[in-house]
């Protein structure tokens, strides 16, 4: 399972004293090739994390052999020696590993204004290294959580290929990219030109459209690496399939573990007059907080649904809106619909229509309810 | 005080039976002359109640002799029925008072998508009218409350002339307008345009930069009424700056009363290239419910503004970003400042200032802190 089901990869997850609980915190993930080829994606943000400023000039090159993640502390808003202590980061691991350090990411995620414990970090890089196993996945997985109550792993298997990865994320879950960092592996024998297109194709319809709290981080971090450890070239329809399907698959487990959340929330925006307002519409209800509220109190409150729709800029008449909550369609025309209390909304998952009646185009955004326990996560200490 | 300060205006509150509580839920504000001029101002959402659909065509005429206002159900979202029920609301009052439907303005608030007791609200609206008096404007401010706890009226005195006016909102104040309703009266002699001038400038630096929850109402309503009973024509300018005075002053009660908050946040944001840009960072570092939920818990977590500036298209250089946080550079050139600890936030008043050392521009945004209160109001029972 996780980064170590693909052949070719080692990976080793420990605890190196960068979280004062004591906790697994750093993890390592190895290509051991024969090839190196990678892609990445990363925040929109535009205050970006000095882990995401390296890693996204090591992507550029299209190779990555390693990539070393802290949980513990983002190493954001940490000016110029917060990027010397990613580069030396990325300069230990090269010399343990025996690669340039031009090939090495770095993904962090935590407290954001907080330097890292460098010789922590550095000295745990060493163990880390001594423990890389084709059987590490699940450790690596363990040990980049933060407020995440259970790991993520996902694989997918092609004909004579695999595609696994692993991410971590419950906050900041949001636009752009939810917060999160993921790192896919693949055995495929694909150049990098491939993986880049495969996984933002993959990116756009997953973890850009899971929005749990409107917030986007300076973290956020995707990387797919392939060893070519299969020596199959696979079709690339296929292995892009098989990347969302991972991409799919972790970004669902993101949405049940969201800091706080009790119910899963679907939004599908249909009759859009183009994909995009379909996206922009869904967004907007997924972050409106009365909505969100009503939901965890299993109010089917619709009129918080047109509230919000009525604040976008997409194509609508407000008199030919219509919404269904768990297959009752509450609201019609524009106005009252079936009756409100047939809606059960007992189950975890909670499923939204809206149709915006001017167009064919369609999208589904991914959110949580908001609740007092999100609250207290976000209120009750620093992270 | 509240809308009978000015002369030449008398006011009821009543209860018509409309809020299941039994509570006061109706008022009556008319203008007794000599004249009617008046100007309004309301919500830019696309989904309008009613009222606001009837109110908008009254204020073109720039002729307001009486308003009607009930709390108990927003009929928003009701269709052509419930416009007639607004309709017919204005036809009732403008028969009881001897005026034309068409100067007759209606704004309603609660529930979206019910309609409402109409029986109850016709037969209502006569007690008012019986119930006018020129002392009656703070029973109009009480009637109008939803999950407001307190009512709230403002007044400020001109030299021989007066403005007063009240308000109601709690929960969905937001952008564009706040989620309110406010009547603004005054005996000074003014014509439809110059209210209109006026009211157009204090909005925008007022209720429109009060954002408590990012929600946007579909009944949001400011109206201002000239009686011209003073029979003093007062200075534009210093009209206009006392119009402004009694709406920042209402908007602060607004704020102090959002539901369920325990801090009341100012956001400063200077060095902006642009007015709009002050604006808009503001609006974003406002809506961000991470740092919404760490300045209730008292954490001065300046790595959230941020990351919420980083999300916005105004002009700036991450790495000349400054926040302080009631008086104390946490973050300066994009990195730690002074020492966190150092910020007291015991206070229900946080002050922060964001400098982007972009530009002379600045703009001040209010919001509250997001709380397990909050979450309760809004789960527990439909609003």
């Amino acid at each position: 399972m996780s980064v170590t089901a693909a052949k070719g990869f080692s990976a080793a997850g420990i605890a190196a004293g960068i979280k004062d609980s004591g906790g697994p915190d750093l993890a390592l993930v190895v290509n051991d090739g024969p090839r190196a080829e990678a892609a990445g994606v990363f925040t929109s943000n535009r205050v970006k994390a000095a882990p995401v400023l390296w890693s996204e000039q090591v992507l550029k090159g299209g190779r990555v052999s390693a990539v070393v993640l802290n949980s513990g502390g983002a190493n954001a808003c940490t000016g110029a020696p917060g990027f010397q202590d990613t580069h030396a980061t990325a300069e230990k691991a090269a010399g343990i590993l025996g690669h340039s350090a031009g090939e090495i990411a770095v993904a962090s995620t935590g407290l954001i204004g907080l330097r890292l414990p460098m010789d922590k970090l550095l000295s745990g890089l060493g163990t880390a290294a001594e423990q890389l196993s084709a059987h590490g996945g699940e450790k690596a997985a363990i040990a980049i959580k933060t407020t995440d109550t259970v790991h993520k792993t996902a694989v997918a298997e092609g004909a004579g290929w695999t595609v696994g990865g692993m991410a971590k994320g419950a906050g900041m879950l949001a636009p752009g990219l939810a917060t999160m960092l993921v790192v896919l592996t693949t055995d495929a024998d694909l150049p990098a030109g491939a993986l880049d297109a495969a996984l933002r194709d993959a990116t756009r319809t997953t973890f850009d459209r899971i929005d749990s709290d409107g917030c986007m981080s300076t973290n956020d971090t995707v990387l797919l690496l392939a060893s070519g450890a299969s020596e199959v070239v696979p079709d690339q329809a296929e292995f892009a399939e098989a990347v969302r399907k991972v991409c799919d698959d972790l970004g669902q487990q993101l949405i049940r573990d969201a800091e706080g959340a009790s119910k899963d929330i679907r939004i599908e925006v249909v009759g859009a007059a183009s994909e995009q307002e379909a996206v922009q519409v869904g967004r907007t209800i997924a972050r409106n907080n009365l909505l969100k509220c009503a939901l965890h109190g299993e109010d089917p409150n619709w009129g918080r649904v047109l509230s919000a729709i009525g604040t976008t800029d997409a194509v609508f008449d407000p008199d030919q809106l219509n919404v269904s909550i768990n297959g009752v369609q509450v609201c019609r025309a524009g106005s009252v619909g079936e009756d409100r209390d047939k809606v059960d909304m007992r189950y975890r998952e909670i499923r939204i229509t809206a149709d915006l009646s001017a167009g064919t185009e369609s999208a589904v955004i991914w959110t949580n309810d908001l609740t007092a326990d999100y609250v207290h996560e976000n209120s009750a200490y620093s992270s």
